[in-house]
């Protein structure tokens, strides 16, 4: 085991894990208690009862969200459990607190089946004011997020679309670098689990529902994608693909090109991986176009180690870990995202307001270079400045 | 509205709600970032998923009390709903904080399906330590609370055992004052809800499960019990009683005593009143015994006032408000109970805590008087010394 998981396992055990709950307000004698608490909060639950929407601004479901997971897709560890599952969501709602001041508090769940996650956050909402799905598995995560859309705060999968939107951030300060048009690059998407297709629809511009996507002309678009399962190429009419797989072969790989990615990207400007060590090869990046732009995002092990790709002749090098160059972490888009949904009472997490991030982020960068196409989640009050150009940008 | 109300939505709405949740880890850089999540994290999942008990070392579920409610029976003011019941249910996770120390969430619940409540609590239960059910109508509550035995944390609805604990430490007390046996108190009950039906158990030194009980040796045992309900006694055979109150009144009101209050008691010792503002009378407390004992525990407007119930010939006069002397309040139970659970690791809430606590809680007030019958929360260190004493207790 190295030095960081060591120091990690010590710090857990040390806190017996990350979170605490602690009283905003004090209590020490009687008066403070009957006030925090009986009889006194009997005249808040009955104005509540009353008009339910003052709920909002007198009880913490204003102000927290829930980070739920079913454990089944936690990292890259895969279906290791809601115990397992745990330290990670305590990690992202200490994230949430950290970078967008909102408090969050993690529920792992003991079931997998989709139905039964739908039901378990409807009947949790009136305690928070937003939902963040967490590390569960795809096409689950798909089903579980659309039936939600109408639940009156936001659901938000960040598995999905908070990855999408940091990458295709990094990416338009990438085509910069490499000055080949964005709409004009190819692209390699290896791995089409919830991340994977959310990159896919967002670098084509799409919006989809179970199977059936449309295109979005506020979305600006590559040239080219194709996305590859562990079968291979997805295209239309492929064999042994879920109604997700199919929705986005109808709209991506438009040669029906076949076969894996070796065989499939020689000549792409971009490779992508969402998938584990090991899946992007050196050959694969040889046979890539020239300044070709790598993202291997596999964490804590990358699909391709940075220095290997580099002498594979790839230009733009990113990866989802902080100790490199480039780190495309979601971490630079879910606290934003939560921040202006509170600050703008959003009901859903629209595609607009995705846009709006994936602009605001790549703003940042305003002069790209190979060692910096995205900004570092320790930048100057990153959340407060994307989340104002957001709003101008939503108001404009 | 009274002043303390004022103050209390004043409060609420300052701080929006009660409860933060915080780091106890500090995030500054990208090292601190690496061991509270990604990649350290990794390594802290990788243990857990080999070794599932970890988790009550490395996260919050070994030491987080759920408080889950419905919102069907808040406080005295009835089924006003999930949104309506958050402020008492922060409330209650900000006494187990202050008083047991442990940290606690409450999740309210847009279903009032007993079976589905269940389910959402076995869903949700690797989050927590325990699970504190809270403000659930009867009789939905007993079968809730009897289904989540089995569930590997402890699962206590504190409106019940919380506050027959309480009244049973009092009475004790309150039977010294009046120089009476425990042991021959002829006892009325107004309210046949969860406090009520968890009082008479628990007077009557009785275990029940669903419609059938059994008498515990251990537990010391009152003269006479008669519950009452909003249609007059309970008794056997009575029509109109769910299989809760039929078991009920299969061990209590043993000459079959049908009528009102006012008909049943007369030369009763005690009446316990856990039902709503008039529900005891003058007339009810001048036929009772001499040095007669009054409980009157609706909150925040009892059954009788204290000066009234004094005027009518009470002797001993309790309520749950603080601000008259006496108070029965939950919080004197429910703290050292989730303190006792965790400090024994308990997979359930036991008969025999309860009856320790009982005894704990009654010691400390070795010369009871008509004004003190049992202690203040703000009794110095109480949880601290309640859990010693029931440890102790239980280990001899």
């Amino acid at each position: 085991m190295n030095d960081i998981a060591q120091q990690s396992i010590a710090l857990h055990k040390e806190q017996q894990g990350k979170l605490a709950v602690v009283s905003k307000v004090k209590i020490e004698d009687s008066h403070d208690l009957s006030l925090a608490y009986t009889p006194g909060v009997g005249a808040v639950s009955k104005a509540i009862a009353k008009n339910e929407a003052l709920s909002r601004e007198m009880t913490l479901n204003g102000r927290t969200v829930a980070i739920i997971s079913d454990g089944t897709a936690v990292l890259g560890l895969g279906d290791i459990g809601p115990y397992a599952a745990l330290p990670v969501m305590e990690g992202k709602a200490l994230l949430i607190k950290q970078f967008a001041g909102l408090d969050s508090f993690p529920l792992v769940l003991n079931t997998k089946d989709p139905a039964e996650i739908i039901k378990f956050v409807r009947y949790v909402a009136p305690t928070f004011s937003a939902v963040n799905l967490e590390d569960i598995k795809a096409p689950q995560c798909f089903q579980v997020e659309e039936a939600l859309q109408d639940l009156g705060i936001p659901v938000f999968h960040d598995d999905q679309h908070g990855t999408a939107v940091v990458v295709a951030a990094a990416l338009r300060n990438a085509a910069k670098v490499v000055e080949k048009p964005y709409n004009g690059l190819r692209v390699g998407i290896i791995g089409a689990g919830a991340a994977g297709l959310a990159i896919a629809k967002m670098l084509l511009g799409a919006s989809c529902h179970a199977n059936s996507c449309s295109f979005v002309d506020m979305l600006p678009r590559v040239g080219e994608v194709v996305v590859f399962d562990s079968q291979g190429a997805l295209y239309k009419g492929r064999p042994g693909m879920n109604v997700y797989k199919q929705a986005i072969a109808g709209i991506s790989n438009n040669g029906s090109l076949q076969g894996s990615p070796e065989q499939v990207l020689k000549g792409f400007d971009v490779v992508i991986g969402v998938s584990g060590p090991g899946t992007i090869t050196s050959e694969l990046v040889r046979d890539l176009a020239d300044k070709s732009i790598v993202f291997a995002m596999a964490n804590p092990d990358p699909e391709i180690m940075p220095q290997e790709a580099k002498a594979a002749g790839a230009y733009v090098i990113a990866t989802g870990r902080s100790d490199f160059a480039n780190q495309i972490n979601n971490v630079l888009a879910f606290p934003a995202i939560f921040k202006i949904a509170h600050e703008l009472k959003l009901k859903q997490i629209t595609l607009e307001v995705k846009i709006a991030l994936v602009e605001a982020l790549a703003s940042l960068v305003p002069d790209p270079n190979p060692e910096e196409v995205i900004v570092s989640p320790f930048y100057p009050h990153l959340v407060d400045v994307l989340t104002q150009k957001v709003i101008e940008k939503l108001r404009s």
